[in-house]
């Protein structure tokens, strides 16, 4: 089982969670690329750690929205959204390839992330950027999601991911922030909801029953104090389990 | 001999200059990265076309100053502008090798070509970045610049380019823009010391002598109608006198 | 009748349409607020040269969209967009009162226009703001839409525009750009139909019926050639049968 | 005696320093106006809250620099450096009206305030702004600087600040930072030479000797946990030796 989680996500003068807390935790870094978080020198600084410490590098593409954070659906046209996917990947790259590694998979971030869970035009197109760029780099996303389905479709690996700390509907889609109980933040019972995804591929829903998660990578935040605690025990409750973690990549 | 010229200099909506026509004179494209023109869709346009035609293709790096056009001197720390030229060289790479090509040179674009021209603490910055992302990559810019010794110094090939359409000082520096006659627009005029440049490696300057100028391209200017016509005329004399021009990457 | 038309809309190196040209056919220029359009110095020139030929200025505020020219949907919570708007709004003003005059009036740009045509959220939110700065700024916008019903309900004026060059459906809509016709080309055509606007308040729909559209403002393109000489045309036919053009504002 | 001191610094989804505790301390906030930091919304609330402590708004104007923070120097024309300021002007004013106020004062920001402390130029093109928006206007700058001169001879106002926890030349000028000593950390220390230079008009040099300096402002920053408390420290000292705070402006 992988362990993800969003690195870099700073801007220049301005700091945002604790990358150093997250990278002891994590199998993989889903780095900030510059378009809702992430300048360069972030950049250069998240790669170079995470590569230090063995973690793979990501690449956290977004919408073009620094001041909504990447949090704000937009109807980007599909020819510039593959252009702005691919101007993403190889920009990180070029950090990945400067401190001797190189870009092991995509995952979109925000608001991108959810429209292509459910719209498949946006969904292909930055299928079609992966294509065009590396077509043996698997795309992270959310399990029977559209942007799964564009994936197989151009015949480019989707890698299913589940969250341990959201709420689960009885159709194995997360429970929108917008409702009440959306969000976990007890720390055991998000841990026994991440070993039971990873070592049952199960998670209970909002209404009682359970679903099946096909995942290979457990999502973890970490922009809060809190949300850092949480980390440490999903993966204290994994090691300790013998769950073994590495990344997917 | 190298003919390179700006390409992809437009930003979303905004267009600038006629690169389908420079795309027929050139050899190499020095291809805006973003920082002060070429958003995504730009740069994939203009790299395809650029494959297309057999150009090569270079990364016009800048600073982050997309309302001055790259043309305002800024205090840009090191390491700073050693991420920002690596994040731009990475993100035109990515169209590049999606257009099944790469890019093969470095050509700092309008206030930091000439702060690197003499400021030897930005000029080393950009050579950084050249030596992490591929020492292998040659940074084109002015003979005797202060980016020259810089390349030197880190065992970066740096290739001479000549400006046919602009005055030289004694010196072998270029005319400043504020000075009159500084730019020359008569085409027979500029073709003739294209040709002599390319030819004899020597100008004349602006008080009447010459001097040696160590070239391997020619930079021509593409942004006004003007223009074109120039850079045709300096590829014509060129060709009538049998130069071979040829990409130097 | 009022004419307006988008001015001001290049962005720092860039320039787009003729405003010289369209502010002599022109009675409100809706000038780029820096969101889509309009770095500072460009609002400058603008509203400068607007002011010295008694043209009124217009706020045309945008999503924050430099890239795709503020022509893409983007889903704004309604607090960011009334600040957004707020933002534009003075921004401009700062302008029109360093030129002696003030901002009269607010068009929304592009997807924004659109939106709030049919969203009462974002129409709300952008009436908000204009109720926060002046409640007697009035909102120019289509006849019938949600952002005029948002500013009546909030004791906005809403001042209706009709589009020449459109084509209507029976509802009084316009023609969805993706549609074959969407656009009239024919500086004849488009003259009668803007006189007939102007003076009967009706206009031929899609359909072949008529549909009743009540305007006090006819918008004009100015951003190609064409559009120019369509602006032109429609100004002489309006003058040609005695129409008084004035601002509205 | 007034206390200022920068607010509203976050940008979107980050944040930065301890907007609602420097409120408490004190009479005046500059409020960043979106080039360095401050976006819509941020100001949006940053203005209202000063409005309900009854603290005076300034525009806190910057270089278009929001990677940067600000902090590099430009070479930004001076037209375009006037259009800069009355753009940010303008902007922060429609939320001061909006909240029932109104902009009371300017104080450049960064790389901006450092370099018109010298360059007659910018200082120039600052100032001309100011005399275009409202004359009336006070700028917030160092005695004896070039804005200072730069407001005088075009019949500005211009505020003199002082820098408690800064060390000072014995010209009156600031230490640069890159000199060790050149910031003060000392609680007691910090707050004994703001009293000295609120009662006194002198301050302790870093040769030994003291200096006058001729405020009507002293400036805090609360960017750090440590400054806040530098703040309250300032502030106490202050309200205990009788010192009246209130706006300069």
């Amino acid at each position: 089982m992988d362990l993800n989680s969003d690195l870099g996500e700073g801007y220049g003068h301005w700091t945002l969670g604790d990358d150093d807390a997250l990278l002891e935790v994590v199998t993989s870094a889903n780095v900030a690329c510059g378009f809702h978080a992430g300048d360069p020198a972030t950049i250069d600084r998240t790669v170079r750690r995470a590569v230090e410490r063995g973690v793979a590098i990501g690449a956290q593409v977004s919408y073009p929205d620094l001041v909504g954070f990447g949090r704000r659906d937009m109807d980007v046209p599909p020819a510039d959204l593959t252009a702005d996917v691919l101007y993403q990947l190889g920009a990180l790259e070029a950090f990945a390839k400067a401190a001797g590694s190189r870009v092991r998979y995509v995952k979109p971030h925000g608001a991108l992330y959810n429209r292509i869970a459910g719209d498949p035009v946006q969904a292909a197109a930055v299928v079609e950027a992966i294509r065009r760029y590396d077509p043996a780099l698997p795309l992270l996303t959310l399990p029977g999601s559209a942007a799964m389905q564009a994936a197989g479709a151009a015949g480019i690996e989707a890698v299913g991911e589940g969250f341990a700390d959201r709420a689960y509907t009885a159709e194995g889609r997360l429970q929108s922030r917008r409702e009440p109980g959306a969000v976990l933040h007890d720390p055991d019972q998000v841990a026994a909801r991440a070993l039971r995804m990873a070592t049952e591929g199960r998670v209970e829903t909002v209404g009682g029953g359970e679903v099946a998660v096909e995942i290979r990578s457990l999502c973890i935040h970490g922009d809060t104090p809190g949300a850092v605690a949480l980390a440490k025990a999903v993966r204290a409750a994994l090691d300790r389990a013998g769950v073994r973690l590495e990344a997917f990549a």
